[in-house]
């Protein structure tokens, strides 16, 4: 996926999981840094309705297969410090 | 949930999550300072059948109310330090 091109695919996206990755309402889990084909196989299954949620199985079912890589590598490009607890 | 306790019950995370909340292989997401009612409502999730995952159906079918609501704490209690893309 080219990360560049997934930041221009962020419209939908950001209202619940931002640009920058951190979630903004707690229906949404923070995606900044997550691991690449975990996001890609999240949005598949959310289009395919594998996996169910109201909102993703609505916004997922838009994405295109090259939109998907794009949008998980841009995700997954965001950098990320874990403070080790 | 009790981060505390939720530590203590990582045996079987942490061999795909981590202790740290950072996926040890491509399967498994990153959980560090995941969104703490996101992750309970997963591990629920897992628990039910209504998320498919053959690991995690397994796990979570082994976890109380009190275990999900700790591990979620502390999965969630770890400080992640984003760096804007």
């Amino acid at each position: 996926g080219d990360a560049r091109a997934g930041r221009q695919k962020l419209t939908t996206c950001q209202g619940c999981h931002g640009l920058d990755g951190l979630s903004k309402n707690p229906e949404a889990p923070n995606l900044a840094g997550q691991v690449e084909s975990y996001l890609a196989r999240s949005l598949e299954a959310y289009r395919s309705g594998d996996r169910k949620n109201e909102s993703m199985n609505i916004v997922a079912k838009e994405l295109s297969d090259e939109d998907i890589a794009d949008v998980a590598a841009y995700y997954a490009s965001i950098q990320v410090d874990v403070l080790p607890p």
